[in-house]
């Protein structure tokens, strides 16, 4: 199964490719959409809807796992944060990816076996579990990454579909 | 000028079409953009962005004039409204179309002459603005014309550019 992993976000994207055979994970392809400070809001926006369009039409993923989003204090990026997901999803949706989303303590459970592991655990598990020889760069591909080893760790995890029922 | 008025949303995105010469406004098209409860999130951010897209086809505004989001006390709501939103910017955008955004409190300020308007004075003020018989529904519509109104009104208002420079 090829899952594309995503770490939502409007400055950066965060996006793992792998392959997954209920045995071990192989790496295809990762990377990051990254939008410019300064550029029109609503212009990023269309750059990373653009560029997941790319990755999908590239990679063909039969899954796209995301994370699910929790605001902060924050708000003003937890807005922006949130609206740069929706066209991530409706990228994947226009195709009939089906997309799964996982809370970061289901990632770190999933990828480290322990909810409260710290960050550079989950980077370096995720690192092992891909046969990588560094943690990818940035932080945002490695979370990705993560996301997409949860998903194939998982039963499938919980669709929109069923959380919306 | 050709404004598109919008009160963004994820179960009923309002819409509002109208012409401004600089003297009246005539109300040339509103309506609701609606999806259902219990259908996938994911296929909910498609309708709307789809129908969105039929909105500007069909009625090509200018500018779409959208209410800045603000988060209260139901994190999840919000959330998706975002989401929404998000996908709601991306089809303006895709268009060309130059998006503006104002606060409930410059739209009361400018469709009233009064920031803490209540809404029911501020529904029928846009109806006496546009000249309707009855004040539009559901609610979104209305508050889409208000907003169209409110940026008809302005010079402009603060652009996405403008803010994120």
């Amino acid at each position: 199964m090829r899952i594309l992993g995503i770490d939502p976000g409007y400055a950066i994207v965060g996006f793992g490719v792998v392959e997954y055979d209920g045995y071990k994970f192989v790496p295809v392809h990762f990377g990051a959409i990254t939008t410019e400070a300064g550029t029109d809001f609503t212009l990023r926006l269309k750059t990373i809807y653009d560029d997941m369009n790319t990755v999908l039409n590239t990679f063909k993923p039969e899954a796209m796992a995301i994370e699910k989003l929790f605001f902060n204090t924050n708000q003003k990026t937890g807005i922006d944060v949130a609206q740069a997901r929706g066209v991530t999803l409706l990228a994947a949706t226009n195709m009939g990816i089906p997309i799964y989303e996982y809370t970061p303590l289901q990632v770190k459970q999933s990828v480290v076996g322990y909810g409260r592991a710290e960050k550079p655990q989950v980077m370096e598990m995720t690192r092992r579990i891909l046969g990588l020889a560094d943690v990818p760069k940035p932080d945002d591909t490695a979370d990705a990454l993560a996301i997409a080893i949860c998903h194939g760790h998982s039963s499938g995890g919980i669709k929109y579909k069923e959380q919306f029922k």
